[in-house]
């Protein structure tokens, strides 16, 4: 058993003194709770800025977002790098080996804290809508909408090979110590790099490669034939791998992305089958998936869909038309804005809140 | 320049008196020049058996095959880790980066040497089809017909982004020693392992990795909680990956996988212009793709079909229905056995050839 563990959270907006205008933000694998604003460690705008804030689906002025750091995080939440008062030293491969489960239990608990008895809307894209998946499944009673963005109710064989490849390049690194590294000084940069480049191929689609970046030559006329980065999309992924070693631990990766392959609704929940997992569901549920998403397809949307359907819970689902893959549901993309507002707003409506 | 270079070939079947019936079969990235037979040094059946043989699409009591192991390559051919006369010193990092038009080059010196003025045809699949491209392209009156399979007429970013993946794991890994693992004793055995397992889900969809891994767990009841091989796919992987680092070596690997991306026929031959590469072009091609493949997807087969078809060269296109991804080029395909053999035994009817 861990004990004790911190949650670290952020809150946008006024709770409502009905306590019933809370919104519960999910965040993906290598997210954290600061969804909106400058992020008070890299500088950088929130990484859901594009639907949080007044006039935006996720209205600070109407609603109170709620965003915490998960279970096995680096952002303040214990994770493997925080220091185990039983020994202590970083807990490295001590810690537990987490689930989703349990990370939707962690943000529960804040929800418990704030003295809210029902979430207005649970909302998160990627391994976030794994979470709201699971908090469907888990508390239905108290969940009045949720919005599983870019997600499935399982991880798939290629979306566990994928991962397996990026917890191999970490372990592969001298660095990595067994584990060890923040003991004995050490940082797995190379190999946690290495992971962030493969996974960052896979948010993006081919198309959006192809657009951005063709063949298109990174700063020379011709190619030089060498290892240099000759090609932009070369020296935009090395960029995107060094910049990850910053601002993430790379034993949370092995955690976090160890939870997501987990990840099973129907084994979990549902003896096997995806609809006993939503029997009896009462919450509003819009489940959004992207065309280009090649790492969580339309057909596992779908598959959700279909579950809820046939135990007549209620669902509306919307794929949306675009060329930029799993990463659609973090970008500017116009149409989830203004699915995401119907469906907010309607639920609003029903459940008596302002408009 | 590089000199002395040795070329490691094989032949199977006869030269007819005309010489008029050879093939020659280019491989793939991690292919060499034993596609039938037992393999001498590993002792596994050749790489493309399924198509080899008497009565099959490559019949050997008709034709007389040629492979060649390519330039940069492992199996006998130069590459760089071969010891280099003026310094006594396995290449490693000296050997120049080479590019396809090389490694033609190179085949095509063997087919000098034996004496064939005109092939019969050239047939390869993925980095073996770019090779029959760009031998149409460069050698067009020498080559009777042609048959590239899953493969296109240039690298895309998606597929420079895994290549990039694969080599930064490579040179990450310490055992690498700066490309002169050989010198110094070591061998980058996690690097090259972790480069091979990322190419390798590649080269299946994500379809044949469900139906034949799904989530299914090795040899377990339940998931055990760690980061052990649990589930099924994982220990696939890992084994794929260790097997890679007996029988390829880690700078080939780098060498030939560069040599792949900087692939651009348009930009080579054709001025920027695709159809401009073919014009005048008298060789029979026939063009195969694979629903599933999504290295090599059917949209740039249908580029180069495209390109074919508006300089007026006979070509022949199929899009063959498969869920076994790129690598189905190598696997039991009865409909691709079917096509084959079906534009073989016509371009043989008008090559004068017997049946």
């Amino acid at each position: 058993m861990l004990a004790p563990v911190t949650l670290a959270y952020q809150t946008y907006g006024t709770l409502n003194a009905e306590k019933s205008n809370a919104i519960l933000i999910c965040h993906a694998l290598t997210g954290d709770q600061f969804p909106a604003e400058t992020h008070p460690i890299t500088g950088k705008p929130g990484w859901w800025e594009t639907i949080i804030g007044p006039g935006k689906p996720l209205d600070t002025d109407r609603f109170f977002l709620i965003c915490v750091n998960v279970l096995g995080g680096c952002m303040g939440t214990t994770g493997p790098a925080d220091i185990n008062p039983a020994t202590g030293q970083p807990y490295g491969l001590s810690f537990p080996v987490i689930t989703i489960g349990d990370m939707v239990r962690g943000c529960m608990r804040v929800v418990d804290a704030l003295g809210i008895d029902t979430l207005f809307s649970v909302i998160g894209g990627s391994m976030g809508g794994m979470q709201v998946l699971e908090a469907v499944a888990a508390y239905s009673d108290r969940i009045f909408s949720a919005i599983p963005i870019a997600t499935a109710a399982y991880h798939t064989a290629q979306n566990i090979a994928f991962h397996e490849v990026g917890r191999q390049a970490i372990m592969a690194d001298p660095e990595w110590r067994d584990g060890n590294y923040l003991l004995q000084g050490t940082l797995p940069r190379r190999g946690l790099s290495v992971a962030r480049m493969t996974a960052h191929i896979t948010y993006l689609s081919e198309q959006a490669l192809q657009r951005k970046f063709g063949r298109s030559l990174q700063d020379r006329e011709k190619v030089k034939f060498g290892f240099d980065a000759d090609f932009q999309v070369e020296s935009y992924l090395r960029h995107q791998g060094l910049s990850f070693v910053d601002r993430f631990d790379a034993n949370s990766y092995l955690y976090i992305t160890r939870a997501m392959d987990y990840f099973d609704l129907e084994t979990s929940y549902g003896n096997g089958s995806l609809a006993e997992v939503f029997k009896g569901c009462k919450t509003r549920v819009c489940v959004v998936s992207f065309t280009s998403d090649w790492l969580f397809p339309t057909s596992e949307s779908r598959a959700m869909v279909h579950a809820l359907n046939s135990v007549a819970a209620p669902v509306s689902f919307v794929e949306i038309e675009t060329d930029k893959g799993h990463d659609a549901f973090l970008l500017d993309e116009p149409e989830m804005f203004h699915i995401l507002q119907g469906f907010i707003d309607g639920a609003a409506a029903a459940r008596g809140l302002p408009q």
